[in-house]
Parts: structure tokens; sequence; C-alpha cells
């Protein structure tokens, strides 16, 4: 059986800001291309900051990796494809790819991975939030 | 009489993430060496954000003015003056002068203006909150 | 006779990484809605960075005013409306409006000043470059 | 025979523009953390941008690996410890750990990967480029 795999889609144009002396898109910027797609994931799918609190939970970053295959020029429209990773752990895993609109080369590859915390207490949870659970079960997903 | 003013020098060295393709600083960057030297004067005379938020308030910008005199270019050092203009109102008026540390030239003047909200409540506070006509006093300042 | 008047419409969504402490867009950022502004109004109307690029010109700030009426969320959607203010001067200058979609509320006004100067010489125009003229007859606005 | 390590120690203070809407430094601001680090010890042995540049090279990253361990809140110092990890490869890969001043705690540690372009036709260096092996061998550093 395979594995159903959520995904999403987001344009992105890189900003004039974000270019740098090189001519091309500063390395640090994009985390704010994966967290644009990260985000649009989470508004298709109900995954998004705002309901991830209103559940009573943050979700901070622990891990990334970004692999820069080939620069982003200024004026150059970009896709963000993020995908879920699905695990049985107390983790939200995403993938990414990013392609060039023009020429569908990919042009960067990423993975973050998060944990859940208690708004609140700010602790650590050790196990899956009842919400996430329950947000895999609605959307098909094995838990 | 001649009035006290207050003022602080930051040095500032520019980050390689903060140049644009012109190859000189991203005109948008300044507001972050002006914010480096309010909280810099803040530290020195105790009107930093963690001694204003301790006291109850918040304190947004609700005006900035910027004058662009020369670009700032990687590896340049520069310094941030900045000078508390006083007043009856319920307002933190700041005017910030950028210099070339190796040419002492004038390179940016800009202005800033906070008001002060309760923390609690976000409402405006319509005249200066105990804390800051205290602060006044304790630096010699007229209320 | 009244005055021809250009303008552009651009929506924007506050990243997350855009929220300060206090939970509302930290208001350096706003200068890149500017930006963003700017240049759709440029690729609507021909005068995005690399058209002046391409005529020989960059075109730097040398002046920025905002005044922040009130704060921009997360979650919020905001449009920056951008208007070219047209003079015989050297200069490029834009008005913007920033409202709020759902409400239609103004919660940021803010002025931009440019200047041309030459992209290899980096010397100053005093007098408006002759793409510029051509640009202003075509979209037609008085010299 | 031990191997030389060549690092460097870099203090930082997050700024309040850094901090995101969950009270710590937003994520994806540590980037310009590790290039802090960087371009300190760059500085310190001369092999900082400008010096790269000047020898006719620039050094996109190709890779780059954060893993936060603890989050950094405002007004946190905190220390990069930067170290170069010599290998016969045409790359330059630095380690980084990111030490909270205080209790000397690990709060990050990350890697990156920066590959050698030559300035002028942007094609990839596929052996170390002379000044690189010059700068090792300067350094004490095996080539």
């Amino acid at each position: 059986m395979e594995k159903k795999v959520l995904t999403s889609e987001t344009k992105v144009r890189p900003r004039f800001s974000e270019i740098d002396a090189m001519t091309i898109v500063w390395h640090g910027n994009y985390v704010k291309f994966l967290e644009d797609g990260r985000e649009d994931f989470g508004i298709k799918y109900g995954l998004d900051y705002m309901s991830v609190y209103e559940a009573g939970y943050m979700t901070p970053l622990v891990k990334m990796n970004i692999e820069y295959k080939a620069p982003v020029f200024y004026g150059q429209e970009i896709t963000v494809e993020t995908a879920f990773i699905n695990s049985p752990a107390a983790k939200i895993v995403f993938e990414y790819k990013i392609f060039c609109v023009k020429t569908g080369n990919i042009l960067t590859t990423a993975t973050t991975q998060q944990v859940f915390i208690n708004a609140e207490t700010r602790e650590l949870e050790l196990t899956p939030p009842p919400f996430f659970i329950e947000w895999k079960k609605n959307n098909g997903l094995e838990i």
C-alpha cells in the first residue's frame, strides 16, 4: 500500500532586499521561503501557526538542513514544494524542493524538524498531542 | 539656560547579508542600526525594552524619518549617535546621526517617535507614565 | 485640468518572521512592504529595478518617511497602494497607503524619494535622464 | 599527531527585531549569527569576504545544517565559536557552536559548506584555488 503524502505548492518572487552583493538571493533568506511553504501547507491542511497555537501548542524548529544546488537571481520566479513526512514521533517533519518556474529545475532541497511545546508551560511534549493525532486522522494519515 | 541632552554612541559593522545588489547597505537595514542605537541608549540610561516592559509599557514607533546622504559599503565601520529629544508630551523622540568612523562624515540622519501603550490592555497612554517622569527626573531632564 | 496619477495595488501577507515580540509586524519590516508596492508599480508601468538598470541607472533612496497609525497583526492581510507623485525634478517620489483588506482602514502612510545615479560611474544625475522623460511621455505625465 | 584547528569566538547580542512572536530568536536569524562568526574568523585569519573576492573568488554556501538545542531570548548574550574543518577538497567547511555567555551551555550547533567560484566567469572551481592553498600553508594547515 502506497503511503499518502500531503504536499502544497507556493510561488515566491524574491524581494530586491533579499538579493546580496553577489546579485543572488542571500542564503539565509531561503529560510523565509521554507516558512512561506510551510505556512501555505498549514493553511491548506489546517496546520498553520494560528491553528496550532489555538490548540495550545507552539512548534519551534529543532533541525534544519538546506542544500543549495543553483543560485536564485532577482526577477526569477520560484516554487516551493512542501511535503509532510509522516512518522509516529512527536515531531513535524517537512521536506522542501524549490524549483525554477521557468525551467522546472530543482534549485534547492531542504528538511526541517519541529517539536511540540506547551504554549503555556513551554515544556516539550514527548508524545504527539491529541490535536495532532486528530489532524492526521482527518487527513487520512497513519498515526 | 542650556538644555541637557542625553546621547549615546554605538559602533556598527554592517553584515554581508545587509548589503544589496548595488553593493551598499540596503536602505531598510538602517532601521536596525537605529534600533541598535536606541537600545544602547536605553541600556546606558535605563530606558531599554526590558526596563520599559517591566514598568508595564510597550513603546511602538509611530513615526520614522530617514535621510540618506551617502551610502554605506561593506567593511565600512559606522557610528550611530542617538540623542533623546525631551518634550512634555507622552512621547519618546530620538534623533540619530550615522557617521563614518574613518572620515567622520555624516552619512545619515533620522528621527523616530514612540508612544506609550499599556502592555496589558494595549491602550494608548495620553499622559507621560509615572515611570517615564521618574526616569526624566533621575536623568536631570525637564518634565 | 486634473493631473493624472498613476497608482498600483499590492496585496501582502506578513510573514511569521516579520512579527516581533509585541506580536505585531516589526516597524522596520514595513520598508519591505513599501518595496513590494514600488516594485509592483514598476512592473505594471515599466519602471522596475531591472528596466531602470538596463537603461543605465540605479535609483537609491534618499528620503523615507513612515507614519504608523495602527499595528498589523499576524494573519492580517494588507494592501499597499503606491502612487507616483510627478514633479519636474530628477527624482522619483512615491506616496504609499497601507490598508487592512478586511476593514478598509488606513494602517500606515509613507513617502519615499529616490534619485538617479549612473550605474557605471555612480555619479548623481542632476537632470531627469532621457529614459525617465520618455517613460513619463509614454504614461501621459507632464514633463 | 594532533591536527591543528583554527577557531574564533564572536560575541553576539540579538536584536529586538530578531525576536519572534514566541519571544525567542527566530530560527532563520541564526544564519546571521553564523555569518558573524564566519566573517570574524575570516578577519582574524585572512579569509574574509573581501580578501577572497580580491583573490578573484566568491564562496557561496552549498550546504547548511543547524541543530537548535535551546532557545535564545532577548537580552541573552551568546558566543559563536567558529572552527575551520580542514580537508583536501575544494571546499570551505566550518563547524559552529553557539554558547550562552552566562551559563556556558551549548544552545546551537551548525555546519556550513562553501565552494569556490570564479568571481568573473561564475564557474565552479573543482580544485582548491592557489590563494586557498597558500592560506592553508600560512596558517600551518595540511594541504
